[in-house]
């Protein structure tokens, strides 16, 4: 092993791999690859806390990956595989400098409707995947709230989902096949190219969600659901929060499993009519989503779930109008943007941790936890929203700060810590979609125990020196970034 | 380290762990530990071929198997963990002799469905498990072929599953958690008890399909499905096998995704006509499952797969009738025993080595596949049977011979590889279902190639000594038992 290269002869050598053009040294250009979308809402704040990787390199292909890895383990520089940046934990942040590998110009899509399948590059977006897959009459379901933007890469590197999950599931239930090149360079195929195997372990599902921390994915074959023709949007919204559960609980009790089960709050329901739509006055609200192939089984499964909600008080809206059923999905799309809407002056608290908080929960703990949460609010003088995922447990929680003042941070710190706490303490875990990165790192432990450790040394077998995207998920010894505790220092 | 003890010694070990009443010794005890549903058959033609364990012990709580791993690590004794036997791929075969862990009585069910959920120990069987689900209008879907005998701890380990798979997924779909006890005896919580989780590597996959070989699973917690209260079952009999095929491709290539579509070839129609059905003659048939929630909507499904059927030329049987619907799927599990009905006297080929090919291919490839086994079936002179679960990509191939004649034998042997590595050289993966065990070692490579080495630095890291159901899955360095090499040898 030979020590780091400084930073022209780091250039000259990527260049030598992948072409001069697909390099950058620059720091202006390195500037957009020191945040991940969580980081750089708070970069404005935060001038100084940024990590600037040494290059970024631009690869076209597997074996240009496999070079770089090679020369990378040889000089122990970090390598850290980048989709779109849409991630909310940190996942991409070079606290250590190194390499940041962006792999956008991968982005074959390569449909196989015929076998159920699709073929696509990391870099490859959901959007135009999706576009490629819808046009033939098929999708992949996961659709994370960053869907406009996110790739498959990043999706795989997550396990990412969304308001489908609850009937669909995550990215995990689509992924057949990985290309993966490890930390040394080797190219590995993991699974194979069939609906179904039961051939020896599952090492890709041991990369689905692993965070570029054990190898760069370079080529991914999904499973495509057929697209359902027939889909209808219904929001109700209750008189309590408390009738929204119930009403969750009821429809998902009866045994139906809709194609999306979400919760609004008060607040998320006051901000979407700040920002124009003319929805119900309510305390909670359900957003209510059934497809399928067959009218009357959508019609029927949407009419037993309007049943349940005004059985518990609620106003139904867009129960018979399809374009306004399409609206009230881009309002589920826009709850955060929305927020912002709710703070009229620049001394209100007006940073919002962007749905923060995203445990999962056991259906059953889910009104505790959110109860307890407000509660937990209101005593901590947190101005929050809590919205999400109820078809299947998964609750974000979103808080505001002034992030000038030191008091301001810590109080929505420990505010954060004590929920995620409380989630665990309810048999819930601290990530249910966004993932672990920089962010939830210094709470794994707490979830996971032993397994943790077991997590450490399977990193070491397959990434001895830690090269792959190290900080992340607390399997290194590289100390945590715990964002909150640390960027006052920084400023 | 201490060497291994003697028979009595360790029988005073386990039962100071146990109780006396749960070990046994005493060989005539030990025999039916000596082979799964797969060896068993064979037996009798080789008296000599079992290997014996040098105990079975029958722990009752998850404490007794930790103590027992931890006595067995210090003396390097192999353990093999063991459901119902049902394996077909000898994934139970005290090759090395060692401690069998016979997990029947750990077999509590606590459905939790306020949470979608449930909670079993490894032993519970799959039938009483869904027989306390559907009391509460849910199930457990997988439904491998030994749905009546088979526990779960084996569904789990195997990553089972069968012919509701196309609709439903197979077992890893549904694991949200395990708590496994390690080679030296620590106890460990993978995954969490919820719906959806992001946070750390999933691990819980890794020991879904490990066959035993990376750790004991003592609990098992699986998401469950709504019962679907509607079900209709249909057979569509074609004039030509490939008949059968496209329309199998249309009714997915139109968006269907049935409950099941199964196939079955003319050999099978024989066999369960002479076993009491009267199916119309055909070179080939589909037996196709509808369920849901909504009348209209699986009765518009069956509908137009129907059409498709009719399209190709089939006759199609109980459409209907919901009684004869009932009684098809009857017949299509007794495809196996029907078999032995095909062979009139005793020097007819007589072992059917139950679905002993059980690949996966991509679907476009399957008609092509099933056509070159046939002709080869043809030109080695080898009678055998096509069936499967084409909704999938899942081909099963009986076939038959005398096993007094090594000649047969052999030439059963090489077409059973040929058959295999066919379907390797189409993309496919060796086993869909039923698992490597040690039958299907001797070929993982193939599939595999560098990800193999993976697995086995995985297992090294998890079970380095090398006690957990050795001789296994390729991972170790036991000379592997390829059945049919060499049982000639051991007569």
């Amino acid at each position: 092993m030979s020590s780091r290269p400084e930073r022209r002869e780091l250039e000259r050598e990527l260049a030598g791999m992948v072409g001069r053009e697909n390099v950058l040294t620059e720091e202006a250009d390195l500037l957009p690859y020191s945040a991940d979308h969580f980081l750089r809402g708070l970069q404005h704040y935060l001038p100084k806390f940024k990590f600037l990787p040494d290059a970024v390199v631009t690869p076209l292909e597997t074996s240009q990956v496999s070079r770089i890895l090679r020369f990378a383990s040889l000089h122990r520089i970090p390598v850290i595989p980048r989709g779109a940046g849409t991630s909310l934990a940190g996942q991409l942040i070079p606290v250590e400098g190194g390499i940041v590998l962006d792999l956008k110009k991968m982005n074959r899509i390569e449909p196989r409707v015929e076998d159920r399948m699709v073929v696509a590059g990391p870099g490859a977006t959901y959007a135009e995947l999706n576009r490629e897959l819808e046009r033939r009459g098929y999708f992949f379901p996961p659709e994370p709230g960053s869907a406009m933007a996110c790739t498959v890469g990043g999706m795989v590197s997550t396990n990412a989902s969304g308001s489908g999950a609850v009937k669909y599931g995550a990215t995990r239930n689509y992924v057949l096949s990985l290309e993966v090149v490890l930390a040394g360079g080797e190219v590995v195929r993991l699974g194979r190219k069939v609906a179904k195997s039961a051939s020896g372990y599952s090492l890709k599902d041991l990369f689905v969600g692993s965070e570029g921390t054990l190898g760069v994915i370079t080529e991914i074959t999904l499973r495509v659901e057929p697209y359902p023709p027939i889909r209808r949007t219904t929001m109700a919204v209750f008189p309590s929060l408390e009738g929204a559960f119930e009403a969750a609980m009821e429809i998902l009790g009866r045994g139906i499993t809709p194609a999306s089960l979400e919760l609004l709050d008060e607040l998320c329901l006051l901000a979407l009519n700040m920002s124009g739509f003319s929805l119900p006055e309510g305390k909670g609200a359900l957003l209510l989503r059934s497809d399928g192939r067959y009218r009357e089984a959508v019609e029927g499964e949407m009419e037993e779930m309007v049943r349940a909600c005004r059985g518990k008080g609620a106003e139904t809206v867009g129960v018979e109008d399809e374009a306004l059923g399409r609206r009230l999905w881009e309002a589920r799309e826009k709850i955060s943007a929305s927020l912002t809407k709710l703070l009229p002056s620049p001394e209100t608290p007006r940073l919002v941790f962007q749905a923060s908080v995203d445990v999962g929960l056991p259906l059953s703990k889910m009104l505790e936890y959110v109860r307890r949460v407000k509660a937990l609010m209101e005593e901590r003088g947190i101005m929050g929203v809590c919205f999400g995922h109820v078809g299947d447990g998964n609750v974000h929680i979103g808080s505001t700060f002034v992030p000038e003042s030191p008091e301001q941070v810590e109080r929505a710190r420990r505010f954060q810590e004590e929920a995620i706490r409380l989630a665990l303490s309810l048999g819930g875990t601290l990530t249910a979609e966004h993932g672990v990165g920089l962010w939830k790192a210094p709470y794994l432990e707490e979830e996971h125990g032993y397994a943790l450790e077991l997590m450490r040394s399977l990193k070491r077998l397959l990434d001895p020196q830690g090269i792959l995207n190290p900080g992340k998920m607390a399997l290194d010894g590289i100390p945590r970034v715990a964002l909150m505790e640390r960027w006052w220092e920084e400023k």
